[in-house]
Parts: structure tokens; C-alpha cells; sequence
């Protein structure tokens, strides 16, 4: 009599491509926690094949013992014992040709590649679609937070009005560690790079392009259209200095790099008109967004029944991200329904986006003057012309060169920059102005 | 030739049972939605029938202008054109007869009882396994927020290691109310009342019994066990008066009212020993727990891969929650196949709990004592005969009964509750004391 040692389901192989951070934390979650997994689905789970560039390097964590090693990627779409090749080596030429052949052999595809979906999703997307398979992606937008998820089901009865957050962590570790102590930028950023929170080279991180491939799949999901990524407006906070969060923290706020976006209406056929961007923003501080610290990330959504929901947690790193890759691995093992986009049509129609005449903020305006008389009348001057009232506002020292720190009230960003261009043909600026958004204290 | 006037696919019949707050939000989410849903959904989402006590009752809210309106279950049950029987009269023995009778007769439920299926879950979810149908219950726990799809989905590949959350609306409302303002708990709960947040048999809510009916859904999708209701201690707010709120604050802490769990560890069959109950507790103010006023709602789950993920939302509402039955309805439409409670077996093993005396906590303490000499030393010396020792204390007034404030540091309950017994043996209390326990800061 033969005794069956396990339940008999089918394992499910995965084909992974990929072996730093997130790859290691995957193969540690499928390990560790594998008896809580066998409770969640008959199918076990097993990493076949592992793709590496050079699978001869000598490495500090080791490959799992079962997985094959291999250099070309065709060994896993040809595979044909692989129902799911995990795409976790980044970049896009490359990645890109192995989720579409993955797709193409008829595979499941779960991925963080953010940029890759921002970038070129649509193609990919509508190929999935076609062929019935999964492109799962909750590690692509903020890690251990389930947000896809929660904007594709959990609010998927809503009209989504405005949804924003700090998508990124990196910069938000450098703006917390400037508010709590006061350092610069540079000191900020060079901690955050010793603690493992920054690249070498952290400008996708520092200047919000991470962030912008973030809100550009969130506004996909919420609002079921694609909005061009080259078109979303992205300014990041290397230029942010401690003046700008002392001068905030005094009016009440904290700075933040924020993804934004929001509905203004539908236009005449339907179809969501929207303002968006990434900026950084002075957040009232006594929302929850102003006390996300550290590297966490957090997203806010304002659904027309819901309300506003609020999500919090850790953006990314090993076992966050791994927890998010392994979660849509489960239900692809689960043998649910793939529904990568969360709309019943595979091809998104283009955002409408809202002319920047068209959307209003308040503003916050640092300009650095000579500290000699009239110089407020002649700001005030400039910003009354175009239509700008000043809310608040501060000058400050005795020095030559001062801050001259202004709130401004609602005003359209075209007149802001008009105003600002204006002041600095006038002479009397010393360096260039710092203008940021202020998030109303009702948002 | 004949015209199609829509996708031609079958419409989704709900047959709908109660017309209370969230039975209206629902009808006004499928209706003004309407656009949204169909780009979500190929099949469109109709309310076939609404069943009510009394048909006949003039209605502020008109029924939705298709509805057929009945009086006995039956006519649900029994309809072949109904395919999901969304359970929203609340109560026991009636809504279970409906949600039973509707899964036995091949249809899928979606519910909003918490206190059915904490209490009588069990037996329902076999059912609906049994029969492979979809028993949705997003809008049991906390309203708008997807907590139930992140413990099943988002989380799953996760040891879930703790488990707490603001789980009840009118509690939090209540509390807040008294930390901003010092009002009493009676002042708090008539305004409450007034403004709709409370019933007028508050309580379910103040007493705790709603927190733990959710914190009991909770467990079971958390860590797969069923946690007997009845087991479950729960303590509610209606003795919290506003001098512990006020001496809270001195120590750097709000009170919150917390459903909580905690995974002390496997036993050895591998079943998970956990901690856990409702009661009011010391949140540290720098946590996002404590920043969570008004009568919204919010859960922290950390995970052993995830880390520490924090949803925020609105728990309770026509609206909110109206969100969450129409999201467990669009997942039905969408052909999604049922994962009621993310687990393999249909039938979960009781949940082992964790002795009282293998817990343990830090203890908030307020005595009220005679302002005579040696109060604090006998005081102190029943503490410490008990093995607890103190970490702060105020004894503040010059009357002659003060209160007497200990923070403790970490001990048992059963220590805790022993020396609280010893100390009112002495005769030198006033009052009963008080005594709530307090969250770690570093929790």
C-alpha cells in the first residue's frame, strides 16, 4: 500500500527571475511560512527555476536548494512545468521582452516592475487580458500595502474623487529625518543611503519619479483610464531645504512628497477628467499623512460612498514587498480569476487631463529678498496684479538677505509662476524662489 | 433587425432583505453609480426584491422604483431569478433562517451581521463551502475599510503576529468626545445619540459587545481559528471617566477603546495560542491608533513578512458600509470564485487561548483613596508583595479623597487583578478602582 505524503494538489511552479532583495524575501516567505501557506491553498508552492545574470557569482544569501539556476531567460518561458514567472530583476528592455514572451507561452505574470507598467502597461495589460492569464502587480505600488487591491475590489463601487500619498519612501525618510533634527538635504540623503533606505544613485527616488510610476498605475485603477506618463508633472525635494519645513512647521504643516490626483468632473462622453501630479506639500499636521515617518508609506482615497479610506505601511524592502508578490502568487494558486485592471475592458482610454488653468491650490512661497523697504509692497504688489491674495506671511532677520516667507490663498499654478516670474524680473530676488503646494486643511 | 440595448449580458438579481440605513445606501450606491459599476462588471447589478417587516409602512426613502416588495423570506428564497440574497435586517434567528435557507437553495449571501456570524458562523461558512457559494461579509467589520479582503488576500502569505484595532464607531466617537473637550461619558453618549452616531440602547457599543463580535471575525480570518465568542473578555468605556482621560494625557497616552490579538505562539499540533480580547486601553499619542478621532474606524495588523499595516476608514454609515456590501455584490457579478474565509478547510479548529497568567501587560491604576500618610506606602507594598512594580504614580490634591495614579510596569492580569483585590481589602479605596491596561510604546 503506498502512503501519500501530501494532499496531492498540483504544485504550482514559479519561474523567478530576479534574485536581490525582493527575490531573497520571496524565496524566505515561501520558506518560512510554509505551513501557514498550506492552509491557504491546496496548491503548494515551489520556485522551479531562478534567473539570474551571472549564476556563477558567489552570493551571501543562497539559492533555495530545489531551483534550477539559469542565464537565459528562455529557460523559463519554455519551461513548460512554469505556471508563473515572477519578474523581479527591474528595468525595461529586458523585463519587458520576458513578461511578454511569459504572457505569450500561455504563463501568469507577477511582477513589481513600477516602471514598466507605467511606462509600457498597456500593451501588456490588454495582452494578459487576451489571453485570460494573471499580471499580478501589488508590490509594484507601495509594497506590504494592499492597495491595488483595495482600489480594483474593496472600493470598486465608488466614484474615486481624490486619491493621494506618500509613494515613496526613500524621500519620505529624508524628509522626516530633515523635520525631526533640522539637517539638510545632503546630510538626509547620505544617511539614508548608509541605513540601505537610498541608492547610489537616488534620483529616481529623490526627484519623484518613482513616486510619478506609482500614481500613474494608481490613476489606472482608480479612474480606469491611462494616464501618459511623460504628462504627469513631477518636481522632487532635493532643492527642499530646512528653512522650508521650519517655515511650515510654524504655520502648521509638514512637507511631504505627495502623489495626487484628482477628479475634477466627467467630461461630455463620460470619461474622467483629472488633475494630477507629484509634489511636495505642506500636509496640516494634524492629518494622519503628516505623521507617516521613517520609510513608511501611506495612501488616501476618497471614494463618493466610502469616504476616505486610509492605508499605511512599509513601502518596500525584503519581506514587505515579498509578503505583496507572494500574496498575488497565493491567488493565482487559489485559481481565482484573473482581473488585473479591475474594468471590464482590456484597452483603457486616455485620461483627460485638466488644464493647469483650470485647477486651483494654495500656495507656499519662500523668496529670498534684500532686506530693504518696500520690498513686501512691492512682492504684495506683483502678487495682488495677478489676482493672488496672501493668506499669511513672514519676513524675518536682520541680516542683508532675508526670507520673505508668504501663504498664499487659492490661486491657479498659472498665476503663481506668472507672479513669481514677475517678482524675479523685478530684481529683487537673491536666489530662486521655492514655491509648494498647501493641501487645504479640509482635503 | 432588431436594436441591443446593452451588452445583452444577465443581469445580477439581488434579493434584498431589510431597507435600513445601510439597505438605502446600497440601493443609492447601485443607482447613482450606476456608470462606474458597468465599467467594473459586464453584468448589471438589479435589486429584484426587497423584503421588510411591514410593506405597507409609509417610507421617508421610497423603494427603488423596480423593486418588488415582500414580507416572508420565502419569496427571496424561493425566487429562481435571485442569485445573491444580501442579508441587512440584522438580528439572530431571522437572519440566520434567511442566510441559511438562501445558501441551501443555491444562492450567494453577502451580509452586514457581524453578531450572527461571530456567534454562529461556523455553521454558515460550511454551508456556503459546502455548496461552493460565496458568503460575503466585508461590511461586518469596519464599514468601508477592506479588512476582510486584506487578512484574506493581502496579508495571506503572512504569520499574522498581532491583530488591533478601533472597531466601533460610537465608542471612539464617545471617547474622542470626552478627550477633546472633558466632557463626561453620559454628556458624550447624548450627544452621540443626537447626532445619530449612537443608539438609543447604546450598549452593544459602549459595553464592547460589537468590537468583539468584529474582533471576533477578525481572529478567525487572521490566524484561521474560531475564538468562542462567548470566551472572548470584553470590557466597555461606560465606566471611563474623564479624570483617566485626563491623567492618560499627563503620561503621554490617549484612551482608545481596542479590539486586540495576539499570537503568543504554536502549540504543538501547530495551532496557533493566542491572546486576545476587548478593553479599554493606554494608546501611546505618537501612534497613528491614537490620532483616530471622531467615529472612524482603524485596524493595525503586523505581519511576520508585511510588517506593520494600518487601515483607516469610516466603520459605520449608510454610505460606508452600503460601499463594502456593493463591493462583496460586484465581486459575485464578476464571476469571482468564493474565498470566504482564505483558509483550505472548510471547518476551522477552535482556537487555543493563552492562560491569563502566561500574559501580561503594563497597567494603568486610579485609586481613590483618604489623603492620609502612608496611603502610597501601604499602597506600594501590596503592589510589590504582588510582584509589580511601579513605573509612575501622581497622587495630586489636597482633599480628602484623592486619586491615586500608578503606571505599572509590565505584569500579569492575574497579579494585576489580585493586588487590585488586596489593595481594597485594606479599606483605603473610595471607589472601585480603575485599572486599563497600556499599550507598549514600542507595540
Amino acid at each position: 500500500m503506498e502512503i501519500r505524503r501530501d494532499s496531492g494538489a498540483r504544485p504550482l511552479n514559479l519561474g523567478l527571475a530576479g534574485f536581490g532583495t525582493v527575490g531573497r524575501g520571496l524565496a524566505r516567505i515561501l520558506d518560512e511560512n510554509r505551513d501557514n501557506l498550506k492552509l491557504r491553498s491546496e496548491r503548494p508552492i515551489r520556485i522551479r527555476s531562478i534567473l539570474v545574470r551571472d549564476p556563477a557569482r558567489a552570493r551571501a544569501c543562497p539559492f533555495p536548494p530545489q531551483a534550477k539556476i539559469c542565464a537565459d531567460m528562455d529557460d523559463l518561458i519554455r519551461d513548460p512545468d512554469i505556471e508563473v514567472v515572477v519578474e523581479l530583476m527591474g528595468g525595461l528592455e529586458e523585463a519587458g521582452r520576458l513578461i511578454r514572451g511569459a504572457l505569450e507561452a500561455g504563463k501568469h505574470v507577477v511582477t513589481a516592475n513600477k516602471a514598466l507598467l507605467a511606462e509600457e502597461g498597456g500593451e501588456l495589460f490588454r495582452l494578459a487580458a487576451r489571453r485570460g492569464l494573471h499580471l499580478g502587480y501589488e508590490a509594484s505600488v507601495c509594497g506590504a500595502i494592499p492597495i491595488v487591491q483595495t482600489l480594483r475590489e474593496g472600493l470598486s463601487a465608488n466614484r474615486i474623487l481624490t486619491l493621494f500619498g506618500i509613494l515613496n519612501g526613500t524621500s519620505n525618510y529624508i524628509l522626516s529625518a530633515m523635520t525631526s533634527t533640522g539637517m539638510s538635504f545632503d546630510l538626509a540623503l547620505r544617511q539614508a543611503q548608509e541605513l540601505g533606505f537610498a541608492e547610489a544613485d537616488p534620483s529616481m527616488d529623490t526627484e519623484g519619479l518613482d513616486a510619478a510610476h506609482k500614481l500613474t498605475l494608481l490613476i489606472r485603477l482608480a479612474w480606469g483610464v491611462d494616464y501618459p506618463f511623460s504628462l504627469l508633472p513631477v518636481e522632487g525635494i532635493s532643492r527642499t531645504a530646512p528653512e522650508d519645513i521650519g517655515f511650515a512647521r510654524e504655520f502648521g504643516y509638514n512637507i511631504k512628497l505627495l502623489g495626487y490626483a484628482r477628479l475634477e468632473a466627467e467630461n461630455s462622453r463620460g470619461r474622467p477628467r483629472l488633475e494630477a501630479g507629484v509634489f511636495p506639500t505642506l500636509v496640516p499636521r494634524n492629518y494622519l499623512l503628516a505623521s507617516v515617518g521613517d520609510s513608511y508609506n501611506a495612501v488616501r482615497v476618497e471614494g463618493n460612498a466610502a469616504g476616505s479610506v486610509f492605508l499605511h505601511g512599509r513601502g518596500a524592502g525584503s519581506l514587505p514587498s515579498g509578503s505583496a508578490v507572494a500574496a498575488d502568487i497565493l491567488q493565482i494558486a487559489r485559481g481565482a480569476r484573473p482581473n488585473n485592471l479591475g474594468y471590464v475592458l482590456p484597452e483603457l482610454p486616455q485620461a483627460e487631463i485638466l488644464p493647469p488653468q483650470e485647477t486651483s491650490a494654495s500656495y507656499y512661497m519662500r523668496l529670498t529678498v534684500l532686506d530693504r523697504p518696500g520690498v513686501l509692497r512691492d512682492v504684495a504688489a506683483v502678487l495682488a496684479g495677478n489676482d493672488i491674495s496672501i493668506a499669511q506671511a513672514i519676513q524675518r532677520g536682520q541680516k542683508d538677505v532675508v526670507p520673505l516667507v508668504i501663504m498664499t490663498h487659492a490661486t491657479t499654478p498659472v498665476n503663481a509662476a506668472r507672479a513669481l516670474a514677475q517678482v524675479k524680473a523685478t530684481g529683487v530676488l537673491f536666489a530662486d524662489p521655492v514655491c509648494y503646494r498647501v493641501m487645504p486643511p479640509s482635503a
